[in-house]
């Protein structure tokens, strides 16, 4: 595979003059694939029924002209006024009971099945009229789903659709009433159209009738997303992408990416590190301000391969500083490259850049993009030329699965969302600090969905946190031979979010008797180094494989299968890297330690080293410059 | 009297089949009473007026024949959801005009007349199928008032309500202007159906307004509960118990212990020192995050004595971790001994855990019981039957009036929310603090509500923050010999919220000229140690005991009456310890200096030691393992 | 000018026997002015149309006997019940959308035309009746226009009035369209009445949109006050002021000021420390608790006499500790007589003290007067006695223009609150750092609004983030042969705030390239000292005359006028300190380094010195007390 660069590009915010002199630019920088269309509805069909396709058509055609390949987006991220007119109770509702109005965008609620309709029968028109077209070689569904908390709606098309989906699911009031336990208080309901959101309960509502909203909310949109693709398969043969979000986890992405063909994110380091990681002190986020987290992209390069089920973009490639974090610094000279480097040494097939040139209007004004609204190239443009150069050198890439592999599960993430227990319980941010420690030991990482049957040649499996087994994943650990970790909290309910009996996790020979959350200034130091923060578990069993400096188990070992461990607590980086670095030496898995703010991903038979740090690095006798990347 | 353990029990919530064996093992345990029934509305009334009593009677028997007395609970917290189908308007209304929904509990307002009809009808059928049950020796009203800030609700019955309650208060519109000062920024009434609630105001609305809505709230609360009881009455001869909660202070205990005959509450240590408690350091709440506050437990256990007028239960408690507070951690071992001995020393007579066995399902899954959802015996049950072999040993226990009283009066809780004046001003912070120097210097303490005309036998009576005097207490310090300190803010304000002319205190011959509420980060020195934090009042008059560092009178004396002290400031704890020992010491009341942690409660002619800390103490040459009690 | 004393008093609060020995005493303690009436409005129209006068003709009466002149309060702020049950939807609606009720103050919406109506009618009563009488010397128009966030509001009249305002600036949608980038997101509007107000939008709604309603808000109240003084006009000759405060930016002082004969402000220099400047650290406010910020008094004298185009009061003056801030402490001894004197070197005609005596009710009842609840003297009447005596030797004081003035911008301020593109960026504060560095310096400052066309003999102009230019401002740079510091965001937006081509500041030939927001804990050094802070620019252009320590531009100097300078960022102190000290050098501008807590205003010959420090300080060989002010 030879990965190529990509740009997003809005003809309709520019004078048509200029049109052909951006598409030359574009190549001239090494660009091959030009993203349209998205936001575009309001002039594609400013009055219902009337389609304005020509502006778009020449658009089209310049792009073509220059030998560049098209990503059409459809635009049901942004309905305009008169859509939003013929359907008054199609905006979305937030956790308070008000109506998210129009005047920005995604101000739709993905149960409104009259905005699904329309939603779909305009993707079908523009497949209609560009499915066929040569340069049309992809499409992008919709635009950021879940961005702006949008996913979650308390609406009444979100009522009415909720109780539909209990009576199919539940069949009887007295089957649910069981299944959620609502005999507790007095919550009995008799019939399905009783049930009201969870939200703006008197106190918390019970946490299955959350989880089911969330799973009902997750569905919907799948079903929004699958409504538009088979609207337009009859009409195009090109590919289908949507756009996703870092550490967005309201629904289930691999569910939506099932019935697409290539995954795509949308990476924004700089921005991510001030907003979407809020957890994390100053310090470190003065460290990383001018270059982002040096896990973060990895992580979600590597989670979107698995969504995409090996085929992925970046499809917003952050270019200079953005607008929209509470702090938005001008990246290090060189970050973009990087930024680029890593996405590709991952396996992306395109990186595309947000934007081709900045907006002097609306609300993105102040996000950078490849040229300045003044049509000067700005410093990004220059750093996407170098990838270009580069990218024609490095010829095909090829990617093979890691020996490592984390087990990702949307469901977990909203099953801890609603009974974290402690404050400190964050399902993404274990599941990431794990991560982290893999990547400090200079480890290729893969995500597997909850639903995997087989682990195929991995050596080591990690299940944090997992709220409950499924049969698929049963019959995956059944097969394979390797090591596995799980643990804290995984298979400690029932998938009706009760608790079992007898109590979990149901695997190597544990069970967790009690458990505490610990506050921020606790921790419970092993015997060996680390220490258990956050979440911590009583465990009985026999086979203790480590344990705290007061001598209570917190590894256990089954005593049947000597490679599958449940960890019984959160730990702290010091002590997950100690423990992972030996289960890793004893499936002969070679492990680097990484210095501070240096990362590596191997790829075929090479090596990208990568240099977060602000200052030069020296590593294996090479000389490393700050925020750069090198192959090896 | 000799102290005895419970359990709270939900039949309903397991299959019929273990409910001897629940029973049995109970009686195992050491208990003796067991609260059954107040969330099961749902199982007795699905349908209206269809009542299921059976299973309940065969639970009863059972209870019975396994030599358990049963406290009865009313289900009034949980209406099921065809009782707000019937009653839309039913629910609580939050501050910012939100119903608050079913789905959970205690979705209802108090000032609702059909709900109030709804709930007394249910309370009078409980009665009258078991009120002469020979095993139903108790009955509990409702549960848990006030929890989830369920007390103040803005509904449309609130509204009407209260105009009512104004229109009888003041009889005529004029008399309300001039008691609330409404020619201030022109908001005189022509009608009393001009009134609205206070919130929602555009700035904040008149003190006196809310003053009188928080009276009416209150009210509504007596009304609410004396209901249920005049319903019952005719039918049951056993005494009625409400479980109150520690630090829910939106309605005047007292005003419904009046009706009761006995008063208990919800001791949950942990979850209140995480959640409840918060305004205190990080450092102070890991030092105690698995045992609790060494005095909060005794300041309520102290408060419900006197609300109880000397009878009074811990109808809940805490036997491991529970699932509500922001980090909720194990208890240490021995701290469920210590907190049920802790009680009975200050005179429970009935201490019940709260729950039998933990349930798998709905909110309350992660909370801790003496059994775990697997039926294994917790950690508690295991306390729970040292406690009880304790308990047959200790015999029947004699109590009596303490030598210091404080009065504490709901009325300056509602005052001082609704004009703090400074941020740093909480009035049962306030009372708490002097609670616990009284604590640290080694002393019983006793509750005396603001409506006492006799201080007894007691030699000190603290007065702190009382809003406004009136009668009754006017007569008790008339009749009282002993020694008084009162202040800071004691005497502020008339009964209307008003200040007076003269200036209060109107008690030891001070007058306050100006009041200064001070940043947290200030304070000032006193002459002779401690400082002034929070609140200073310019005092005038003649008769200075205490000055600060540069001079100001802060303590004076009456020239009169020289037992009668006022206080101009809230003291830091070395200020209080030092004062109080003084006038301790003035009156032959014996102190000791406790230790760190150690606190301890005299009862009849023993004492009971405990050991708050995490680690062992030395006392009286007698080593005192860490969470441990010890009666000498 | 001979300045004078006034204050603010409510007969209406008090039994007509003391009203005598009130004015009595008022004229004993040095005072000439009165301000009565603006809040009486219950009681002069009880009933809609009945108008009682008699009591508010005998206050004037006994005032006048007292030889006290009167300022005149219209009662607007305050309108009774009758009023908002006339006008139901005359409620001002919060941004969530939620009505502000009746029950305290300013419960009305600027646009709601039929209020806007019975305001006026009112104004023109009050005025036809005391507009000739030869003691009301002066009217006041409502009262603090804005406090308690009421400027802005989301009603009904709102958004009918900003359409139409919509209609009438850009006579067409497509217009609008284009001037506010509405096809980015599919934003656009077919009819001006598909257009709501920019609140509860799903994500931030467009800037343009925005800002437009800032403006046509800002006009609402314009117009609201150009209705009163038109239908007053015909029965008076006295002057109209208004009372501004401090730090409220939501309407444009400088055009409601237009309308006016005399600007006022209330100076709370207290409750400004803990509420008004959120932003600062705790030691400092501890430093300054009982003083107030040394520099923030002084800003608003000096804006307020630009708003006042010279003539401007303090209409209310803190007297001592204030009910409302998060903490009130007690103002040290001094301070009430050094506030005062300050305002007088600033040019004050006028200082007026609120209120006369402390009320004893309602929500003001903690906020102390000249007088204590109890009728004595408080610390505050013996130093305004003092002045009194100190203002009658001091006799006239002639002002003139300063060497340095500061362009104040409201409508930037919006900008800026729209789009801060980091946290950090706040107009005020920018504007507030520059105005203390010159402070700091022993100047006099200037204030002048972003159209004057002439910057008269001043020898220094600042110009920090102004939005955009106009053809007014270029005029007076054009004329002007002094110094002139720009920047930074100064001229980086159009009129619509779009982003200009070529790019701004299109000043001192710089142009901004890029632009990075900094977190608190990150700033950039300068080659010579200070560093930047919040807000950096990548600079482009030739004359560098700055650079930071890595060697950017970050102060240009303009090839063809060398006394033009831009700065690309925001200085901390020492920064501002440095550069603008060699500024004044080069204008021969004298500067003094004052110490800290001192600062100096100089008027006519004289120079008021001022400690602010609770301790004393020696400078130029003079023993300056604590809390003190002194003329040399």
């Amino acid at each position: 595979m030879r990965p190529e660069l990509g740009v997003c590009y809005y003809p309709e915010h520019w004078a048509e003059e200029i049109w052909a002199e951006d598409a030359r630019r574009m190549a001239e920088t090494g660009i091959k694939w030009v993203r349209i269309g998205e936001f575009a509805w309001s002039r594609l069909e400013a009055v219902e029924g009337v389609l304005t396709w020509e502006w778009l058509d020449r658009a089209v055609a310049i792009l073509a002209d220059a030998k560049l390949n098209i990503v059409m987006g459809t635009p049901s991220a942004t309905p305009p006024k008169w859509v939003v007119d013929k359907y008054p109770d199609m905006l979305a509702v937030d956790i308070d009971g008000r109506p998210r109005q129009f005047g920005s965008r995604r101000h739709y609620c993905f149960s409104h099945l009259g905005y699904r309709r329309e939603a779909a029968r305009m993707a079908a028109a523009m497949a209609e009229r560009y499915g066929r077209h040569s340069a049309v070689q992809a499409w992008q569904i919709d635009n950021e789903y879940g961005c702006h908390d949008t996913t979650l709606s308390y609406s009444e098309a979100a009522r009415c659709g909720f109780r539909d989906w209990l009576a199919q699911k539940y069949q009887s009031p007295d089957a649910l009433n069981r299944a959620w336990g609502n005999v507790f208080w007095s919550m009995e309901y008799a019939n399905f159209n009783d049930i009201d959101l969870p939200n703006l309960t008197t106190t918390e509502a019970n946490p299955s009738h959350w989880l089911d909203f969330r799973r009902f909310t997750s569905e919907q949109v799948v079903a929004f997303n699958r409504a538009q693709i088979e609207a337009m398969r009859p009409h195009t043969d090109a590919p289908f992408i949507h756009n996703y979000m870092g550490r967005v986890l309201d629904f289930d992405h691999f569910a939506v990416g099932a019935d697409l063909e290539i995954a795509s994110w949308d990476s924004y380091p700089l921005g991510a590190l001030e907003r979407t990681l809020r957890e994390d002190d100053d310090d470190w986020k003065a460290h990383f301000a001018r270059q982002g987290d040096p896990d973060f992209q990895a992580f979600h390069h590597d989670l979107y391969r698995a969504v995409g089920q090996g085929r992925w973009w970046v499809m917003e490639q952050q270019p200079g500083p953005v607008n929209w974090a509470p702090y938005n610094p001008i990246p290090l000279n060189g970050m973009v490259k990087l930024w680029t480097l890593e996405a590709i040494a991952h396996g992306a097939e395109v990186v595309s850049y947000f934007r081709w040139r900045q907006a002097p209007f609306a609300q993105e004004q102040m996000h950078a993009g490849l040229l300045r609204p003044d049509h000067e190239n700005a410093q990004a443009q220059i750093e996407a030329r170098e990838v270009a150069d580069e990218l024609a050198k490095l010829g095909a890439l090829d990617h093979k699965d890691a020996e490592v592999a984390i087990v990702f599960d949307y469901e977990s993430q909203w099953a801890w969302e609603i009974q974290p227990q402690g404050q400190g319980f964050d399902y993404f941010r274990l599941v990431f600090e794990q991560y982290r420690a893999l990547r400090k030991l200079g480890l290729n990482i893969d995500f597997l969905p909850a639903q995997t049957d087989d682990f195929g040649k991995r050596k080591l499996i990690l299940i944090p946190a997992l709220m409950a087994w499924n049969d698929n994943l049963r019959k995956a650990i059944d097969r394979f031979d390797g090591t596995i970790l799980a643990g804290p909290r995984t298979g400690s309910k029932t998938q009706n979010m009760q608790i079992p009996t007898p109590l979990g996790p149901h695997f190597a020979g544990a069970k967790v008797a009690r458990v505490a959350t610990l506050r921020p200034n606790m921790s419970i130091p092993l015997e060996n180094g680390g220490a258990i923060i956050n979440w911590h578990e009583e465990l009985e069993g026999k086979d203790a494989v480590e344990k705290t400096a007061e001598g209570q188990t917190i590894l256990m070992r089954d005593g049947k299968n000597f490679y599958h461990f449940y960890l019984g607590g959160w730990l702290d980086q010091s002590g997950y890297l100690r423990i992972l670095t030996d289960l890793c030496a004893a499936q002969n898995i070679k492990t680097t330690n990484m210095p501070e703010g240096i990362r590596q991903r191997a790829v075929g038979n090479k090596t990208l080293l990568l240099n977060y740090n602000a200052f030069g690095v020296k590593i294996n006798g090479q000389k490393l410059p700050p925020a750069s990347a090198f192959w090896y």
